[in-house]
């Protein structure tokens, strides 16, 4: 393990690309070697094509190296993760894979796709088996593995704490941050003093997306789960922190301790296997009424916990509380990063094929 | 109608009663005589009482006056608004009442009680008829009439239109402005970039009042409205202009068309009267997706109108939409006023006993 | 008088452009009817170009207006106003001036020409006269007259009623709202809960213009005010207004008394004239320690006017104060139609040539 | 040194209380052994007593320790920082100090005393020195030890290193966060979407202050240095970091590259001897012409650097530059405990008499 494995991240230069540099500076594992962008960026040192604009400093290994064209050559690591916008992922994606490459994707592109896994391996690792059914039907050599939409991550990851008492339907209204939005995104003018009651095509992918990832996998492919999820999706003006207001019909009668221990207990492969970028405890959940708070809780756990608090009854449904995540870190960068940390330990990371 | 009526206002140094100075400046049938406010501020003038903390002007007239005790005494109109907290609000509205005069409030105190109009003129102005059976019961001379909580105002006159489709169940999340909590309030340093997911108190007067007006009047005593209400509520970095995003389960079938229709058409006696304060149009339907928002709609008819949008299929209920509101305005001084229009032209102004 | 002028909007789905369509409606001597805007928005009606993102309605007979490309032809206003972005404004209004259209503008890039007013009609409605000269030494049939920049506007219009006192040296630090930026403007990335210590190109702006707009008419030009100023300016997460914060040291010695009443007495030929946008008191000077505030001060006459307050002796210079303007309104729109007003009145809006 | 000094809070439960636990947390000199807070609190659990405010979190050690009088006995250590309000700072203080206690504070009080050292240790760690007059001339067997104002510490920290140049005169705008208020500190409504245009007292501090911690020491006093400031002080909606808009005139005439490296090069004891808290670098410069900013540089060396750009020249002083620095790190609870490294360090930190 003394010897870092390398990576490579397709569309360094943007907002997720930033994080994921962020997120493996230092990494035990893996180690940024190539950086790749637009058309624009290309031939560039990365400290000339990147307005870096998180407060973390900027890796000075990174400022230096040249950012090169999305395109699969021989000096590409097998691994590469993917912070490329949904206007390109789909086919510059496609391309690594067919070269061999393990893409690792923050993007939207195939997350829905049968033989893709839509993976946070607290819940789904099993999913990772659909890698076989990709390499047979797609007949490509390398792999493409996706995390989910950042609002997405937050409710699932607060809701699969509780499948064992079957939920059935969810109403989820969401008050998300503006980083959820890329850079430059949301225009200042629109959200100083304001709350915006719509994100386009957001509430669609947490109803569809929710049920792949809490769902069974039957023999090659994931049948979905049967709870049905209604979401009302704002933008609200905070920098980090997407917060989730759920009430909860369960086809079971859990109690109010059985709901709290089943939050703190929750745990999946990621804590099992120690994996160094897994929160210890995916799920905190506090019982401060005023809590969670964007201010307050999104770091927990260096951004990867997810802070539940408020449960209460619903008068319409069983049980109501409010859940809250880092929608860069655990609802991107970081997610991808843990994906990748599940799929060596799996041994899933194979050799590129050419 | 050319000489104007005196009225006071109970609290008028707080936010709700300089809302009160406000909204009544300039008033064609009311005219500000008397202040009234704590202990501290007694014998001051208005202007030395006061930080006053609105952009409109403070009118000069009443900057002069002498702050007064909040006791009923020879110079007190008969009609007296109350921006009272609810600390004291209870004690003293009852003195008043019992001297003689017509207290309409925006206090929370009597808001629940049998005997009293929880009134939204738009909606039930037939609730006035509770005011004989105050008479008879408290044995008191004057009489009390009380706005709802500036979150259900918004909530209610969202679903007022919908009756006749018979709403069953409802979920809604509020993202409420901090000029809601008063002043101080809402500590910056808990908001600045943040948002908190509770109100205190909030939830359950918004599940409870809406039942209430919405309710029907049986032979002096008025039956709740069967519709179950969830809340959550939020307070977000807005000043003014509460947003709810609701999802409503119907008894019946109605189409889009019919709902838009019936936010459209929808008015009341405050209409048919044309009270001074009165919106043209209470409820307006907006096609735009991105709305509605505090900044671009919070003032729409002064204030007195609330924006409906987003209707769109709930997954697990009948039909989501958002509804905003001016909290301060139609959720509190401008919801009293319109209260005492309608009393007036119903002939419910009483001459004080004293 | 019954009749009002037809007037036209270049840049008129803008920012600046839905800024002139606001201010223009009901205006009792001007009326729009043409509308400007870039080769992408030609064609299609108003309603459809444009993003309308004021609080404002959106004048109904404007909606359904088309838009023109920015090209002057038979159809075209004498009189258009300009709320195009420098990078284009610069051909573009020179296009109208040759072809006989008096063109008000709110662009930069014939402000500091010596033979173009860059005009505040309360502080230098006499360099008008420039217009003169600007026909003889263009030898186009039309004219352009520009407005300060918005930083620029507050400044100025601050400082021009202490010229009496020879003001010597300003030190200038700004917060600017986001508004100033037009749209998208500033990523709200960047300005949640945060500002920023630059806004480009900026400071050299308010140190060159205001000599310009504060200089002395000799002989058909313009020798600027001996003031010299240094700016810092910075953005704040503000709506809308600009705040100054201004040290001045002077070439007299006035006392506190005199600088109020210069504040409070200053009025120039827009007041002698009542010109219908102009403020009853261009510059409101307050004692509350606490004010001027954005929040509530900001819309003050209509946005027109700009508020002093803070006044108090500097330990560096002679004295201290804080000065706020609307910069969309005074600092924009409503300074170009202020100075179209003038032009009215003073016979300089002669016919087109064409 | 295997065994940590025990240390006491004074005013433990407040917004500087909660900063001096979190900075204590794990300090390897100092641990926290007494906690001392007002009557009301007092005999409460930690965790009862105390609203904690920050992200990061309490530690449970202090949690379940019990609150104290602030009252000296034979329990308290010889130690204690004082996060007390100024209200009571000033008896409090000198009580502890007759007891024999050394009181590291960063209340007021006591900071303008002419034996009572205003210490940076970066900038005038000799002031120490003033202990011994202190001693002599009080006759109380302990000692109190200041540190300024968090706007002086920002302002005085960037200028520290100019010193060479002899700056003359400075006029500085800052741009404060609204931590620096305390809790509850500014209302929400008066600061959301608005900047206020003034801070009560703090403008006289950052002139008065300033002087004395750049003065020299001579024979048992410091005399004030020449340099004359002119402060405005605002509030702006940022949660933390205190933004100072500089200009300098100097009394000789330095030019850029010399500027630069002076703030680079800045070093003073704390760097030399290693203390635990004290930033590697105290004076970060960077060229980036849109920084500082609270966002990307407060936290720079955990909140004990401060940042300084945008170096030009001013038309009417010499020089212009933007500082920025954490209010209530490096401007209040870090700098205490710098402050009480270097009197360890010194050997200042001498036995509790009693």
């Amino acid at each position: 393990m003394s010897e870092r494995i390398p990576v490579g991240i397709l569309g360094a230069t943007g907002t997720v690309g930033q994080e994921f540099i962020a997120g493996l500076a230092d990494h035990p594992w893996f180690e940024v070697t190539w950086i790749g962008a637009s058309e624009r960026s290309a031939g560039k040192s990365y400290a000339d094509a990147t307005a870096w604009r998180l407060p973390a400093q900027r890796p000075e290994i990174i400022a230096g190296m040249t950012v090169q064209r999305c395109e699969p050559d021989g000096d590409v690591p097998n691994l590469v993760f993917s912070g490329l916008d949904s206007s390109v992922a789909g086919e510059v994606e496609r391309t690594f894979a067919e070269a061999g490459h393990t893409v690792v994707s923050n993007a939207r592109n195939y997350r829905m796709e049968t033989d893709v896994p839509l993976l946070i391996p607290e819940i789904n690792a099993d999913h990772l088996a659909l890698l076989d059914v990709q390499g047979r039907e797609r007949g490509w050599p390398g792999r493409i593995v996706t995390n989910p939409n950042c609002a997405t991550m937050v409710l699932t990851l607060a809701l699969a704490p509780l499948r064992p008492f079957h939920p059935a339907r969810v109403t989820v209204s969401t008050l998300q941050a503006v980083s959820g939005a890329g850079y430059p995104g949301v225009a200042s003018l629109d959200i100083t003093g304001n709350v915006l009651p719509h994100i386009r095509g957001e509430e669609d992918k947490m109803e569809t997306e929710t049920q792949k990832i809490l769902g069974t996998l039957n023999g090659g492919a994931v049948s979905p789960h049967p709870v049905v999820v209604s979401a009302t999706t704002t933008r609200v003006p905070v920098l980090n922190g997407h917060m989730m207001l759920m009430s909860v019909d369960f086809d079971s009668s859990p109690s109010e301790p059985e709901l709290i221990d089943a939050f703190r207990s929750f745990a999946g492969r990621p804590q099992q296997e120690g994996l160094p970028t897994a929160p210890d405890c995916p799920v905190h959940y506090t019982g401060d009424p005023d809590r969670p708070q964007p201010r307050l809780d999104v770091d927990r756990e260096r951004g990867m916990a997810v802070t539940v608090g408020r449960l209460r009854r619903c008068r319409v449904f069983d049980w109501k509380f409010v859940a809250l995540g880092h929608n860069t870190v655990r609802g991107a960068a970081g997610a991808a990063i843990l994906n990748a940390e599940m799929m060596r330990v799996d041994g899933l990371m194979g050799q590129r094929a050419s």
